[in-house]
């Protein structure tokens, strides 16, 4: 994910309502890391309805990389289970568009695109739990570095359901292991975020070959003392929707994503 | 639910795989209560593919009321996600068959209703957190007195999805404070199983008239020094889908459940 974009913002918003607003009217355009602290953002992948089903139970089957925060009524933008006044189809900076697995444009909004029979998914990032992570004191190298988080493929299958399938993507931050114990008990509270790490140590028992070179994203260096912590990434299902080359996918360009009316520790809670 | 039926069975299997081998062979018929303890069982949906996608939004909106633990893939009634030869068709011990929302009857296998169409949604259920509560010493009125928990029609308004929607039901175990806070606390660890409480103390706040009469289940007398405590109700998606009064419906009989082989406290992990 590229959260490497320039600010183009009057200024961060910390309400949500405010911050889609602006993402509306088209004065904020870039990435949405730092907006509406404390409020969950969300991933977005937009299907025809025929897929829908599938998608779904790809997502209840995997939740860790899936976990699902919020689906739109068949053909309706309005996704009101997320906030007030969500419309999918302007309120996300940026989007991707893809025909057959292949990204052909980003655009702002999708009013051309959005169709009866497209369904919205929404599903947890990484922002929610970073925060918390930070909060609690535990500092993330991409962070300090501003650098985009690594991404690796891994040997860790995802359950199949229809034409969704394939391995798990994790994304990997260093610690002590004393900081690993910490944020694993952290990151639990969180399902809807990821939740606990699916690994922590040794890469190759995931089918990770070299932890110097990430798949996606910025190498991040591990330290004396340090082991890579990974958890369950929400490239997964983006990755597995584009394999399924259907013939029109939609999703926030990376970084770019929903931000929600909902509390991050609410959408955290039991 | 009727949990009195007498126990019809060899023996009360502790493997799940031989609770369910015992169902579908016809050797055990009765409740699934103390089956296989330990391992999460769930309530039982199945309904047509065309009214799937809305069911499925229903049940995560509401995820206290509806904790979806296993979807099975249109048409296929092997439950693969929820276990080792699960076959959804036999392996609960009785199905109820709805017919535009009225039960006609009560049957011990569906191999001749299930269809190419047919998608199986099962639900948590309160055994689940039951189990956990009666370990960490808190003791549950209806299972010193043998009846069936107290459940009351709510206030509490479901987020609705296509033709699903309606009031929450919830269960009553009443408690000393200081157990509703332990109890509390522990549910929070089983989202899967309906989660932490809706609801401690005054029924009206909930729109609860009469706390002597439930709506379902036996009454349940509230003692000196006892709060009641409220938690959502595996009866809300089952009367939800009765109301929208689809042609054919199935459900498990209550209190004859699916006997997965997930550990009931790994449905609860992060």
């Amino acid at each position: 994910m590229n959260l490497q974009a320039p600010f183009q913002s009057p200024a961060r918003a910390a309400d949500p309502r405010e911050a889609r607003r602006q993402i509306r009217e088209g004065l904020h355009t870039g990435h949405t890391a730092g907006l509406a602290p404390g409020y969950l953002q969300g991933n977005l992948v937009i299907l025809p309805a025929e897929h829908a089903l599938d998608f779904f139970r790809f997502c209840q089957r995997n939740p860790k990389p899936c976990p699902l925060v919020g689906v739109s009524d068949t053909g309706n933008p309005d996704l009101f289970t997320l906030g007030t006044d969500v419309d999918i189809r302007t309120d996300v900076p940026s989007y991707n568009i893809f025909r057959d697995g292949v990204l052909t444009e980003s655009v702002p909004d999708i009013k051309a695109l959005w169709g009866e029979d497209s369904v919205a998914f929404v599903i947890g990032c990484s922002f929610t739990f970073e925060q918390a992570l930070v909060t609690d004191g535990i500092r993330l190298r991409h962070w300090d570095d501003d650098t985009t988080v690594s991404m690796y493929r891994t040997s860790i299958q995802t359950t199949p359901a229809g034409p969704f399938r394939g391995e798990m993507v994790v994304s990997m931050r260093p610690m002590t292991m004393a900081n690993a114990i910490k944020a694993a008990a952290i990151t639990a509270r969180f399902p809807h975020a990821h939740g606990a790490p699916v690994h922590i140590g040794d890469p190759a028992q995931i089918g990770i070959a070299d932890i110097a070179k990430p798949d996606f994203g910025d190498p991040t260096p591990i330290e004396d003392g340090e082991v890579p912590v990974f958890w369950a990434c929400g490239v997964t299902p983006q990755r597995t929707v584009l394999e399924a080359k259907l013939p029109l996918v939609i999703t926030h360009t990376p970084g770019h994503m929903l931000v929600t009316d909902i509390p991050g520790y609410e959408a955290g809670g039991g």
